[in-house]
């Protein structure tokens, strides 16, 4: 065992920096941000970056039936049949993203296996960098974590997003099958714990001046298509008072569901991101205007509130419309806890490191939502400036980019060596 | 001249409701709509169906440089270089729009040319039936009157909506080219008239229990993108008093416009007809949110009052939420009148056959609009039930589709032997 001789151990900081910078350049857009949907060709070419890194540092990769990918640095024993210590993120990005999200967790967990190869360090578990596909939910929400964990059922894996046969043809590009997905399930007892190292995404650590963001649970998130149904009519012809308009009906839910939510719901939020509008052009009144909703809150019993009170909102504005709504959920993550043990192990990295820290909740989902229901699992955050995300102005510090590879370097160390 | 024993004749009303029937098929979608928008495959299949109708009655066939199709009768005495009568409508359709908006006018035109044809009447004009290419604006709307009237220019033929590479590709798919569309002015000088019969797509003719409505002037039209900007940003962990949500910019308008021109231009009427929101994911704040708007007053100096006031609610409405506004004009349509002697021989034709009439101003945009800055142009309308229009549940009953083509027959006849 290496014992204390590991304390002074550190990521290549120049490295780490260099590697987010090329992965940054892959689908990367003119403002400084990155467009890599999951599964697309940008995505792809991410992957194939993944995996001449791995193998440039000698580690073994794998890719499993839901497009994981993995760079695994065996145990010192690999006969004893060893556990292993996930750790990772995601390389997928929303449209239009930004260069950490995701992309920081995966690079950091590349980072400390190289490091601690490098560094000859015997452990007694098998320690594996990830990316989990399809984290943002361009098809499917944690797509590759919902696969391992085994929450990815045939339902989900047959409606996505984008439909089937879309999906289907994005999968095949990846070499992927729907059956290879539902067939990629780990078996928890051979996983020790779970890591995942994020931005955070908003404006507390700024706030309050710390480094570190020790995340103590996950936010549930409800996804909904709220379906306006009016009347197509000639937008000339027809009276303006005569007119049933779907549009309408999405404008007035848009206009009152930031104040219900501020008032009745005030630690939610909710968004309305996006509306598709048919049949859609100037001159014919909207028939059917489908709004994108979704509500979050780290309380699963809130969760239920704010579904009530946000259906009954649309349902009123149909009604004064004179309109009908048609609800689909298309998905629904409850709130998550993470472990004490690997809490204690963030916690005293930092310690170790001397970086400042508070414990948070993750309005955010994350993989780690599910994977704590297989393994111990935590997370933790490092700072965003001005707290933007999911966006080209996504920007953290290189300063703090090295602080998270240390970060999860001696959380990984810590719980490989506690037991 | 064949002088008196032209009042008898009649088209064939059998004949024309089974070719109704036949293009209705055309692009025909399950709730007896039509899906023909310009030059789609199902257009270009209306295209072949309006050849192989032309060359079944031995008519002339003709395509321009626009891809506007004719069907010719020619003059008794050819060699006299006679001028032509013009008379027709559309074949395309919005999106899942109904099977009377246009097609009626083409079908009627090809009816009355078989007519007159079958009767042997030699007058002293050719008679053109014809089909103008994209009325309805998928790509330019009246696209091919602009053409034909030397009202297209390159600006407008570079800036289609669909963009500029989708149209040229749809033009290649039709056999044409945006050169050849530039090159099909007519010579005003060899037209003699212009006539358009249409259904109302509004209920006045209903609600005077009037057979046929006399179009007096065409309504001007103005449409715009009005692109709302704000910021893109996580939509779970950016509070929400702190987002600056461009779909919001788009509830306040929309909410508020139709009451504006309701109260200040009781007779005009606005339209918002989609959205296109970017990003356009579920977890994102909208960024940006392009709302369709268009605006209808018979009144020049109105339009101009109605533009300025639709586009201050928008300045206020993004100084409100934070946004920024971006305004792009992409068509107007000036009013334009009708003429006097058209006018009249519509009115005779409806004596001639005890049709009973109104006169009324059109609120939809049509080819008549352009043809009356070359020529005498008329128009005249049959009804619309329940004033359905743009929409699957157009319906005009068989009778007042045979009218339409007894009315344009005598209209036809009355001009062609008035000189």
């Amino acid at each position: 065992m290496p014992g204390d001789d590991c304390s002074e151990l550190r990521i290549n900081g120049d490295r780490l920096l260099a590697e987010m910078t090329a992965l940054a350049a892959v689908g990367g857009t003119p403002d400084g941000g990155v467009n890599r949907p999951a599964f697309s060709e940008a995505d792809l070419e991410a992957r194939r970056w993944f995996r001449a890194s791995a193998e440039k540092a000698g580690l073994e990769f794998r890719q499993d039936g839901a497009g994981n990918l993995s760079a695994v640095l065996p145990a010192a024993n690999p006969e004893s049949g060893p556990q292993t210590i996930l750790c990772g993120s995601h390389l997928d990005s929303v449209p239009k993203g930004g260069r950490y999200d995701g992309a920081l967790g995966v690079v950091t967990a590349l980072e400390i296996v190289r490091t601690l190869k490098e560094a000859g360090i015997g452990l007694p578990v098998n320690v594996e960098a990830m990316d989990f596909s399809d984290e943002e939910g361009t098809w499917i929400s944690l797509f590759g974590s919902r696969a391992v964990t085994g929450m990815l059922n045939e339902e989900t894996l047959n409606n996505p997003k984008g439909g089937s046969q879309a999906f289907e043809a994005r999968l095949a590009a990846a070499g992927l099958t729907k059956a290879g997905a539902l067939a990629s399930t780990r078996d928890p007892s051979m996983i020790k714990a779970w890591v995942e190292c994020h931005i955070e995404q908003g404006t507390r650590l700024e706030e309050s001046g710390s480094a570190i963001g020790i995340v103590s649970g996950v936010v549930g998130i409800a996804m909904y298509w709220l379906n306006f149904i009016g009347r197509a009519d000639h937008a000339g012809t027809t009276p303006m008072d005569r007119r049933l308009d779907a549009l309408r009906g999405v404008a007035a839910f848009v206009g009152q569901a930031r104040e219900l939510v501020i008032n009745r719901f005030p630690q939610g939020v909710c968004n309305c991101g996006t509306v598709e509008v048919e049949p859609g052009a100037h001159n014919i009144v909207p028939e059917r205007a489908r709004l994108a909703l979704e509500f979050r809150h780290s309380d699963p019993g809130v969760i239920d509130a704010m579904r009530e009170a946000l259906i009954n909102l649309a349902l009123h504005v149909v009604e004064v419309e004179g309109l009908r709504l048609e609800v689909e959920q298309i998905g629904l993550h409850e709130p998550a806890l993470t472990d004490r043990e690997v809490t204690a192990a963030i916690e005293s990295a930092c310690k170790k490191l001397g970086l400042s820290n508070i414990h948070m909740p993750s309005f955010a989902g994350h993989d780690t939502q599910n994977m704590a229901a297989i393994t111990q699992a935590g997370m933790f955050f490092v700072p965003s400036v001005e707290g933007a995300s999911h966006s080209p102005r996504e920007f953290t510090p290189d300063e703090d980019c090295i602080n998270a590879g240390n970060v999860l370097l001696h959380t990984v160390l810590g719980l490989a060596l506690a037991g």
